[in-house]
C-alpha cells in the first residue's frame, strides 16, 4: 500500500547549512529561542534526545568508578579572581548577580539598592573553582585519592550570537573533576574519559569521530594537555564534541590541592577535567539530518517506534485503538540495546497523515501506520526513516504481518542504529584529504568556490608559542583551525607543511563550529 | 559472631532535634556548607538519594503523561513585574544579575559598568511567568489540550536562616506546569498529581503523609485552591513535602494562554502547577534517622547492599576480595522492586570496622562483612540497619550461610522497606490528637514543656477573609499554622474550635519546618 506524499512538506535541501539546520531544529521540535536573550527552550522531543543521552553517558561514567554531586549554581567573585590572576585569557563574559532582592520604588520593580551583594555572585560557566575548592578541603591524604566526581549542571557563558544547541548563554552539560596522586594516574583518567567519550559518540550517537590531542594555542586555559573528539557535519565542518583535560598540578596549586603521600609529604595532587553538552544534539542533527527533517539513532531516540493509529471518527475505531495498544504493549516487551523497546502508541487529535508527517520530520527510526485494513489482516504499514522513499520517489510504506513485523523490529532498530553510523562513518572517511603535503595543498583544499571543503590532514613539526601563533595566524586567515592530533594517525614520515622542517605527527585542519 | 562496637561513635540522641540533625546530615556524608552564603553542596550518598528519587518520580510522571522540557534559567524582571502587579505578597527576595561581564578595573575584578544589562535578569525562583509565556505561544486550539510539562531545576530563593536540605537559597526540584480546556480537568489534574506524590512518598520514601487541602491563608499566592501532603518528623512537626496547586484561570490571564474552543470562540486556559524539592531528602532523614545515623529506605537506598571485605593486607585477601566479588554479581542479577540489586562491593582504602560503621551512618539497609572464617564456611556476617542491636545491646551481626543469603536478600529488602514505613505510620497515627474540641484544648497540646507535641485534628467552620486572619494571629502566638484539611477525614460533626460556629471539615494543626 502507498501513502499519499500530500501535506507534506519537505525541510528543503542543505545548499544553505544554517538555514537547514535552523528548519529542522523547529520542525522537528526540538528547542526554540526564549524571551530571554540567547537561553533557549528545550522541547519535548529536544529534551528527550538529551535524557537517552544523559542516562547511556551517566551508566558508562559510573561505570567507570566516578560519582555524582551537585555544586553551587553561584561561584564567589574573590574564586573567579584567583583564577584570572594566574589564568591568561580566561573568559570573562558571565552572568553576575549584584543583589538579593527586588523592590517596588516609584512604582517601578527594581534590585533595592538595600541589596547589593558585598561580593557579586558569578553564575557558573564551569565549575573548576568551586569544586577545586571543596576538593582542597576533601582531599587530605593518599587514601583519599583518586577522587573522582561528575556534575550535570546547567552553566551560563554570555554569548553575542547564539545558535540553539551549538552556542547559547545558558546549556547543559556533565563535568567530570578528578583529582590523583601522581601524574600518570591522572593522565590515564584524561585518556580514559576521552574514550569513554569516543566510544559513546560512535555506539550511542552514531557519530564518528576522531579522538585527539588539540594542539597547545587550542587548550582549556590552564591546561596541560587537552583532548578532544571531533565530529564532521555535513558541511565539511568540525564539531568539538566533548573535551578532556589533563590540568597537571596547575589547578591543585592555585586551589591548595594537596595530601600527604605514604612517607608522609606533602604534594599537590594532580587534577583533570572532562566535560560534554547539548552541543552534542545539535551534531546528531548536523550528521544524520536529511531533506525531510532528523534522524535520530534509535539508541537515543525518546520513542523509537511510533504507531499512528488512521482513525475516522467512526465506531470502527476502537477496534484500530485496541490492535495499536496490544502492539505497542508488545513491542514494550522487547528489549534492544539492552533496555525494553520504546513504542508510542500517538493517539493525540490529529490527521493521521499529519501525525506520520511530524513523525518523519522529528526523526523517529519506525512510523507504523494502521488502519482498518491493516487491522483485517492482521498487518501493519511500515515505514523505516532511513530508508523513506522507494526508487520511483514514492514514499515507501510496507504493509507487513504483524507478527512478523515484531519479529524484527529489534533487528530493524539495530539495522538503521549501524546503517547511520556506516554512512557517516564513510563520508567522514571520505571527506579527510591525507595527500597535502605543503601551505599551497591547503590553500587549494579551502579555496573559496570549494563546496563542504572537509579536512585536511597534514604533518607538522607541532612548533610552540611564536611559531605556533604565526602557524596559527596564516589558518586564520583561511577560517581554519587545527581540531587535534589522531590518536590512530600514522606516523610522521615528511616535511611540516608549516615549517618545513621535520614533522613529528600528523593534525587535522578544517573549518569548525 | 559478634564484632566489636569500638570504632562507633553513634550520633546521638534526638532530644536536641536540631543539633541530631546536623550532625545526621555530616556523619552519613549527605551534603555540606559551600562557601557561597545559603548554598549547599550535595555529596555523592545525598546526590544518590536524590538521582533515586527522580528515576522513580519522573517515571510516575511520564506515565501520566507529562512530557519534561528545560526552561530558560534567567527570567526578564518584566515578567515578574507583571505577576507582582497582581499579586499581593509575592516573594521578592531572589537573585538579580544586572552585568554581563567582570572586567579587571584598577587590578580588580569587578562587574564591567559598560556591561550594565537594559532589563535585569532574574534567577528563576519558579518558573511560572517564563513557562506561561510559553504556554501562550503553544496554546491555539483545543486540541493543543491538555498540554503536560514538567522541568528537573534548579531554582534560587534567597534565604537568610539556611539549613541543609530544608532551606537553602538553591535547591532542586521539578516543577510541573499544565493548560487545560475547563475547570474539572485542572482540577482532576491537580489532585491526579497530589496523588502521584501521596503515594510516591509512601511507597518509594517510606513516608507516611497526610493529603489535603492547604488553608486560603496558606495558597500558593495566586492558586484558588492549593493542595499538600504534609509528613510528621520525629520531633513532632510537619514538614510539607509537596504542593499541588489548582490554578484556575488566574494565571492564563496574568499571561495570556487562551484557545480556541470547538465552537471557535476564545477561551482562557485552566492551570496547574505542583512541585517537590531536594526538602524531601530532610524529610527522609528527619522520620527514619536514629542514634546511629541514617536509616535509607531500600527503594531510594543508591546501595542497597553493601559488601565490606575484611582484608589484612596478607595473600590470603586475594580469595576473600574474589569471593566478595562473586557475591556482589550474584546480588546484582537479582530484581528488588522492579529493578536489579544495587549492590556495592567497597574496596576503599579503610579499617573494615571503619567502613562498617561508616555505612551504618549512611544508612545502607543491608552490610554484609566478609572475612576469611566467612569464606571458609561459605558464609557472610549480615547486618541489617533496621535492628541494628540485640537485646543485650551488641551489635546484631549474623553470621549467615550465603547461599541463603543470596535467597532471602530482597525478601528482606522489601521487609526493611516495609518496616521503616509501618514505624513511621505508628508514631504518625499515634501522634495526631483527634479529641481536641475546643482552642484551650489546643493551647494545652502545645504548652511549653510539651514535649514533641504532634498534631491536633480540629474541626473548623472554614472562615475566611478578617476571621481567617485571625484564626491565624491565635494560632501564630502558639507558633503553630494549619496544615491542611486531610481528604480522608471524617465529616464535621460539631463547633468550631476557633469561632464556635457550625464546623464544615476537619484541620489539622501543628507546628512546622
Amino acid at each position: 500500500m502507498q501513502r499519499a506524499l500530500s501535506e507534506h512538506r519537505s525541510i528543503g535541501n542543505r545548499s544553505n547549512f544554517p538555514n537547514w539546520y535552523q528548519a529542522v531544529v523547529r520542525e522537528a521540535d526540538m528547542a526554540e529561542n526564549s524571551p530571554v536573550r540567547g537561553s533557549m527552550i528545550i522541547k519535548p522531543w529536544g529534551y528527550g534526545v538529551w535524557e537517552q543521552i544523559q542516562k547511556e553517558l551517566d551508566r558508562r561514567i559510573k561505570e567507570t568508578g566516578h560519582e555524582n554531586c551537585y555544586f553551587p549554581l553561584f561561584i564567589p567573585l574573590s574564586f573567579i579572581a584567583k583564577e584570572a590572576s594566574h589564568v591568561e585569557g580566561f573568559a570573562k563574559e558571565m552572568a553576575v548577580v549584584t543583589h538579593h532582592r527586588l523592590k517596588n520604588i516609584d512604582g517601578k520593580l527594581q534590585p533595592d539598592p538595600e541589596s547589593k551583594l558585598e561580593e557579586p555572585l558569578v553564575v557558573r560557566p564551569t565549575s573548576e573553582t568551586i569544586i577545586g575548592d571543596a576538593f582542597s578541603r576533601w582531599v587530605k591524604s593518599h587514601r583519599d585519592l583518586p577522587l573522582l566526581i561528575n556534575q550535570w549542571a546547567n552553566v551560563v557563558r554570555w554569548e553575542m550570537r547564539t545558535r540553539l544547541f551549538l552556542r547559547t548563554a545558558e546549556f547543559l552539560w556533565q563535568e567530570g573533576h578528578t583529582a590523583h596522586a601522581d601524574e600518570a594516574d591522572a593522565m590515564a583518567e584524561t585518556l580514559r574519559m576521552l574514550e569513554v567519550y569516543r566510544s559513546f559518540a560512535e555506539d550511542c550517537l552514531a557519530l564518528p569521530v576522531v579522538a585527539g590531542e588539540k594542539p597547545e594555542n587550542e587548550r582549556f586555559p590552564g591546561a596541560v594537555a587537552t583532548y578532544s573528539i571531533e565530529a564532521m557535519m555535513q558541511d565539511g565542518k568540525a564539531l568539538q564534541a566533548g573535551t578532556s583535560h589533563f590540568l597537571g598540578t596547575n589547578f591543585a596549586h592555585a586551589q591548595g590541592i594537596r595530601f600527604q603521600n605514604a612517607a608522609g609529604e606533602l604534594e599537590l595532587a594532580n587534577t583533570t577535567s572532562w566535560g560534554v553538552s547539548t552541543r552534542m544534539i545539535g551534531g546528531v542533527i548536523m550528521v544524520h539530518g536529511d531533506d525531510d527533517g532528523l534522524r535520530v539513532p534509535p539508541r537515543i531516540a525518546p520513542w523509537q517506534v511510533v504507531i499512528v493509529p488512521m482513525l475516522r471518527d467512526v465506531p470502527e475505531d476502537a477496534a484500530i485503538v485496541d490492535y495499536c495498544k496490544t502492539l505497542q504493549q508488545e513491542l514494550s516487551h522487547l528489549s534492544v540495546f539492552g533496555e525494553p523497546v520504546r513504542a508510542l502508541l500517538d493517539l493525540k487529535p490529529a490527521k493521521a497523515a499529519t501525525k506520520r508527517w511530524g513523525w518523519v520530520k522529528k526523526g523517529a527510526p519506525l512510523v507504523l501506520e494502521v488502519g482498518g485494513r491493516d487491522v483485517a489482516g492482521a498487518n501493519v504499514s511500515l515505514i523505516r526513516r532511513d530508508r523513506l522513499y522507494r526508487e520511483d520517489g514514492k514514499l515507501d510504506s510496507k504493509v507487513v504481518p504483524r507478527d512478523e513485523f515484531l519479529g524484527e523490529a529489534t533487528g530493524l532498530l539495530e539495522s538503521i542504529q549501524s546503517g547511520l553510523h556506516a554512512e557517516a562513518r564513510g563520508r567522514l572517511e571520505a571527506n579527510i584529504a591525507r595527500d597535502v603535503t605543503d601551505f599551497a595543498g591547503i590553500e587549494r583544499a579551502f579555496a573559496e568556490g570549494v563546496k563542504n571543503p572537509g579536512w585536511v590532514e597534514v604533518q607538522w613539526s607541532k612548533p610552540t608559542g611564536a611559531a605556533l601563533d604565526a602557524v596559527g595566524e596564516r589558518l586564520k586567515a583561511l577560517k581554519l583551525t587545527i581540531r587535534n592530533a589522531p590518536m590512530d594517525a600514522a606516523a610522521a614520515d615528511g616535511a611540516c607543511v608549516f615549517t618545513g622542517a621535520s614533522a613529528v605527527e600528523r593534525v587535522l585542519v578544517g573549518r569548525s563550529y
